[in-house]
């Protein structure tokens, strides 16, 4: 059910300047589902897209994890393989020279590593090629090899050029007291955390917040979007964690509201950051969101920061997402 | 015959604001010729252009579709192996050791095979060169064909890092009933629709849509341009179908024209989308542009997004050009 | 010998507006000498450079022409091929199996193909390695030809993916007659004129100039920059051609001066374009410059732009240059 | 000790501008400890990290240096060919055909070689797999002899597309006499040098540099930020060396100051270099810092440019860090 104070709130906020355009639409979302997954994708079913292409075959390939990727090259390895044995078995089995085997399936198996060693041209020769129409497979399968090797060192690099800077962000959004002379307004604000969980340097970090909810539009529910503003937009470096902080000053949506109105108009905040990875030198683009769910009120973040013995600045990437009560 | 209404109202216009540059110069087009093409590229011909570039040649291999792409790769092989076969076979086809040949066909074919194998390196060694001439050729074979494959790695890279993102465009653009609290002045717009048509995301989505058009200046014909205001220029994410709107308000060029006004002129609405693409974090620059015949006039989009029954949003990309009457 | 006018006009337009930075300084140039070369690079001798370095290296096979480029890659085959042969045929020339050498020559030779099969990595295999010694140079052999080959795929995929965007420059900056409603003051102004070389489309196109001189300061003779301002600095597409304008308006520091006061301070005009290229996606900067002596005074451009008899829109990209004059 | 002067200046200037941030969050640095290294890195130590990661071992493949990236190449070779060989000499080393060894060291140096012929797909053939399991083995080493060299052409091109632009930075940072017409008020200036190492050219270079210093706040001392405004923030070309040049207003948090005050507050100036890298095209982000040690004051810089006797401009790049007495 829609809370008044919170919709009377927000008609105000909106008649001085227009909500940003998200390109979620307006359709309202129930309490069960989120627009957005933690991993940044829409939650969105897509009718319609053609069975098979070779260009989502390659996404696939270049966003699946590792262990998946090894077991997809292994896999058509083999079955490439498997099948260009097959096809020397049955036209022309006789067409091979140097082959050793004394029962039919070793004589399949001798055919299967010719064909390996075809494949992966390496050649040794003691197994080869004799009739025409062996040679021809052969030489065919052998290009095959060569552009399947030359697709998986486009693959590879593919993996690795595009997946080289990686966010951890805190598991919740919180609500946590606060104090700040350009905010004197304010004694609450948003807040929620990120580290770098890689090596690289990340440097010019921007983000911002998009607050969602429900809100009643003569007796039909909208889905509505409103930028939160944030104490800091942009950062030079990401050398330690960073907290990203919106001040519930009275311009704020969120101001005087309690953690139950929240929950009431469905609530998502999505989470937009930018940076630019410095070792490789590209922009890189992160998003998630914290539904209501994830929300948690009147806490506040353990420091991850501290001074070894040396005096030297110290990060404890496992303690991001830790927080205590604010009491 | 050019509108007197029409270039009142223009030249009204541009009295205020310079019409910005489009790079198309003033030449005005006849009816059938549009200036750019759906694709995107310019309704142009280029005259003394180089017969023959090495870059050229690589930019057609990039481009070209799969088929004629795979086709090419083959014939390349085939060719490259053929020409080699006959090199061995005209200078010294008795430099060759292991062959088995009994007719002066199967010997050509024999030597046609072991410049297959030399070509791919995968050099079984039955047949190998003996004589110094032979193993020089075999030297150079070898060499050209991992050359070869080289840059195929490099072209197969090329294409798939090139053409991960697609855009759907509406197959017209449509002049539909349009009501919106902050453009009161307008009740129609001008409109079309985008949608992602591959599953990477694409994230800071924008827009512009130019109008050009045909106009009498002391009693000849020049081509006009102006930039049409849309109701949003840019949005965080294309989650969903992206309506693409321009309010014709009193200020814009298409304001009080009918659809008679606007064939009469010969317009042509240039589209220019560009967003990024947030799986291999480029920049996507799409183009397209749809003349007076692809404009359709009071009518409206039907939707293509609705709720499947688990309550989770789903899009149609079939549905991207459907629209019905707007009566 | 610096002119009077002209040095009275500059100073007072820097009391308004400081200049701009350019980077190269204010040491004064000779008359026989240029800033900037035709190719955009700096006309700078650079004393202390490491002679050798990795990374100068590839930066040369990178940028190279296509003819030293492949002569440079069959040398480097050759000769590393040759440096193993030597050693083969030093440290252990009875060690390779299936030799059938009559003269020392011809062993050489042998082992210098069993050299080029084992970098090439065809090992046909009936000149193989027997000894220890000379199985692991061929092991040693076998590697390095794979990297060399890895690196060459590297080599071609750079040369090719920075390779792609090539503007044609007008061999001439020129003043001409102009007459512009923004700009009534302008009677004349200074044009020079470019072209896309390649099939790729560029969009975003932007230029600037720099009009560097000579002026006295206190007896000593400074090199000083300026900023022209341009009737366009921006246009979408590069479709046609595109003459970049600087209308001699009263604020310009041309206005008023002839061809003998320009030529009196050792002017340079120096060129910045940027654009996109769309087909790559790339950002692409290009830089020119035209000294007095490039400076065409009273003369217009030709057209490049016609008809055919189909109506379409024809551009001959063989007039970029071409000019009359304007009486 | 904190020099009450200096904090009564910062104090007062922050007043009317907020401090930057900067992303080193306020945690005061002891004497011996700089923020940031002379790489550009955070001088940080992280806890947490992931023992191991894919990502980051390509990450230090790529970023190491060439004689540790050619020792690890060669390594990973040697143990990868070794420990096949230890397969097939475990499980079945009668399985190979064409061995001719001796000892029982001769015979696993042969099978150790026949690996190597497998792993670089040489596959000369007169050593060859012959039963079913080293078959087996064989056609597993073989791919992974070419995934293997796939990687490595992919980590080579890596290294050289991220590797091509570096900068020279003066070795300290100076306070030297100054006298400029736009900063009337300013008689010294902080600047440091920089130039470009590489033939690359490098256009559109930005600098910024942040004061950092410790102050203190009701009795403890927390680190502070101010950035400092620069002469010129931006060249277009860096076509000679560069001095980027901080005047000392009487609006700079330095203005007044003594060497001594400098050093009291633990001062570090961080130093971000911004350009674009115009054969490669690509952005090019460098940092570094200079501490109050790195300071050296009232000296000026001796010049890097001279004029040949062919009157070119000639840049020596070992001059960058020299310079003398200001008296």
């Amino acid at each position: 059910m829609q809370n008044k104070r919170f919709t009377h709130r927000l008609a105000r906020i909106r008649r001085k300047e227009d909500a940003p355009e998200f390109g979620f639409g307006s359709i309202s979302t129930s309490n069960d589902q989120r627009m957005m997954n933690k991993d940044g994708t829409a939650n969105v079913i897509r009718l319609g897209e053609p069975k098979f292409s070779i260009i989502n075959l390659y996404h696939s390939l270049v966003t699946m994890p590792w262990w998946k990727f090894n077991i997809s090259v292994l896999g058509i390895y083999l079955i490439t393989n498997f099948l260009f044995a097959v096809i020397y078995y049955v036209i022309d089995p006789a067409g091979l020279g140097g082959m050793t085997f004394k029962t039919e399936t070793d004589r399949f198996l001798e055919i299967f590593f010719f064909s390996a060693q075809s494949l992966t041209t390496v050649g040794y020769g003691r197994l080869n090629p004799v009739s025409l129409i062996d040679s021809t497979v052969a030489a065919i399968e052998s290009m095959v090899g060569l552009l399947g090797f030359a697709l998986a060192t486009g693959l590879l690099y593919g993996r690795f050029s595009r997946a080289t800077a990686k966010l951890l962000y805190s598991d919740n959004i919180i609500v946590a007291p606060y104090k700040h002379i350009r905010f004197p307004e304010a004694d609450k604000a948003l807040m929620f955390r990120i580290l770098n969980a890689r090596k690289n340097q990340l440097i010019e970090i921007e983000a911002q917040i998009m607050f969602a909810y429900n809100e009643e539009v003569n007796g039909s529910v909208a889905r509505k979007f409103q930028q939160l503003k944030l104490e800091t937009e942009k950062i030079n470096l990401l050398a330690m964690s960073w907290t990203i902080v919106h001040p519930i000053v009275p311009e704020s949506p969120l101001y005087g509201l309690t953690k139950e109105d929240i929950e009431s108009v469905d609530a998502e905040f999505v989470v937009n950051i930018k940076a630019i990875d410095d070792t490789y030198v590209q922009q890189v683009y992160t998003r998630t969101s914290y539904t209501w769910k994830e929300l948690a009120w009147g806490v506040k973040f353990d420091s991850v920061i501290s001074k070894n013995e040396q005096g030297i600045t110290t990060i404890d990437l496992k303690k991001i997402s830790s927080f205590k009560s604010a009491e």
